[in-house]
């Protein structure tokens, strides 16, 4: 089984307590495929300008990732420039953002890719995810994840399309914004009833929990000492989680445990460079290495 | 084996979304023997004015609490007004606070308490901790918690006392102002260097992390939906900690893990009722239960 992904393609500036990087492979399907290839095979949709580098084509490349749904338009990669301050990983200050292409953009799946069974909608504009949904002819698995912009500006077009999807990802301040909810328990169980039959609340370095119908559980994240860079951390831990349940046979409790622990290890990854930097380098040893540490970390025996 | 706390014994006055309550029994060492109690026979050391109600003397009796070290002065029971507002239960507001008869308060251990194996000094100036802890014989285990005020204003004192225990408690904010060290594991390093061999760092909702030489692990809190008051989760937490643990033939890896599920269980109970209106009400069915419930929530298997 193969996974799709569609989301942005970016270029990120970013400045945090530990440096400055210019022009960095970044956006929320970059994020996710790197993460979600070392489980499975990745189709990525997305578009670039003509200034995207080559050196981040290869990376992909390298990584075998499908980039035939990922479309090259005339003008400028969509770019972030932000910041992180000293002792607040959390808030991500935003100094410019330059939309370039991805204004206007138009998602082309091939035909090849619109019967991938599991598909990812990683954070985007949701008329844009509902667009991608729409040409995926019966998938297995759908997953969504989205930020605060669409809930506060898109929240129709975002509540018609969560209605669709199987498994709904979101950080605590953006269900708690969704839901109204300030308990992340109820704010679980509201996401649920607007659609998803599984609901993961993402808690920083606080870890996740998990809510369906059957089963709710918690992990802490993993103990990293040295966090360099919090961008894509999300798109990561989606990455790990979906790209390891796209290539499971069952959705079985099991699964889903072994699925956020590797989501887990994969966004602990993320944070300890800058970019993808840090993601690019590991294989699959140091993946189980480190998932085995973690069962260790969380383990009542 | 029994356990000895000593800290404040006070009256709360609280306010939060889910109602108003005055003068509630309220205080560090109240809320921790009360829940030490379902574990091990405690004897509380603090003091309590002539105003201290006598409905709040019979709940420690009916718990079997020892109160030879209880000193009743005259004067007014420590009094503490505070406030939770909607949406921030980690933060209490202080409205008002009437030292009363804590004030130039000496400790009096009696003799047959200075011979308790399991020391508890819960939060309360470090000076008069410091007492307390000269006072015991040959302790098998010390813990220590404390607040913010006391490592702004008595940081030395507070840095010689916690050379001398075993155990230190703290809550995420005190453990980061104590070390200045923001990433949490890099603070329970920091701590554990100031003396004590054992860390456990509370995170509210969030649950804990525990930290020694040989062992680091974390589990996420109860999934509790209805907060109705935060004040004495701390020490409902370390009170089922140290009860556990005074009971407990060794300090096993396997002890720990169990005593801080019992801790973490016992202040999921103390959030759900005002002061200590919910746990005064529980048996060991309802905390064996709810430990059960807890370890499927954070089980990977």
């Amino acid at each position: 089984m193969s996974l799709l992904v569609s989301g942005t393609v970016a270029l990120d500036s970013i400045k945090t307590p530990c440096g400055v990087r210019p022009r960095l492979l970044g956006g929320s399907a970059s994020h996710f495929c790197m993460s979600a290839s070392f489980f499975t095979k990745v189709a990525l949709s997305g578009v670039i300008g003509k200034d995207f580098p080559q050196k981040y084509i290869k990376l992909f490349q390298s990584k075998d990732i499908d980039m035939k749904s990922l479309v090259r338009k005339e003008g400028k990669t969509f770019h972030w420039n932000g910041e992180y301050k000293k002792g607040d990983f959390n808030t991500a200050l935003t100094k410019s953002t330059v939309l370039g292409v991805l204004a206007g953009f138009e998602p082309n799946i091939i035909d090849a890719h619109q019967s991938i069974p599991n598909v990812f909608l990683a954070n985007d504009d949701p008329e844009i995810q509902a667009k991608v949904l729409k040409a995926v002819k019966m998938p297995r698995l759908v997953g969504l994840d989205t930020m605060n912009l669409w809930i506060e500006h898109k929240k129709k077009p975002l509540l018609k399309l969560i209605k669709k999807v199987d498994l709904f990802v979101a950080n605590d301040a953006e269900a708690r914004s969704l839901t109204q909810e300030n308990n992340l328990i109820k704010a679980a169980k509201a996401l649920r009833k607007l659609g998803p039959k599984m609901v993961v609340i993402k808690k920083g370095e606080h870890g996740f929990l998990f809510y369906s119908d059957e089963i709710m559980f918690a992990y802490p994240a993993y103990p990293v000492e040295k966090v360099v860079d919090p961008t894509g951390a999300g798109d990561t831990f989606a990455g790990g989680l979906m790209g390891y349940l796209s290539q499971s046979k069952t959705l079985s409790k099991k699964a889903l445990k072994q699925a956020l622990c590797y989501a887990t290890v994969m966004s602990s990854f993320n944070v300890e460079g800058f970019g993808v930097e840090r993601i690019s380098k590991i294989n699959k040893n140091d993946i189980n290495k480190r998932k085995n540490e973690f069962l260790k970390f969380i383990s009542y025996q």
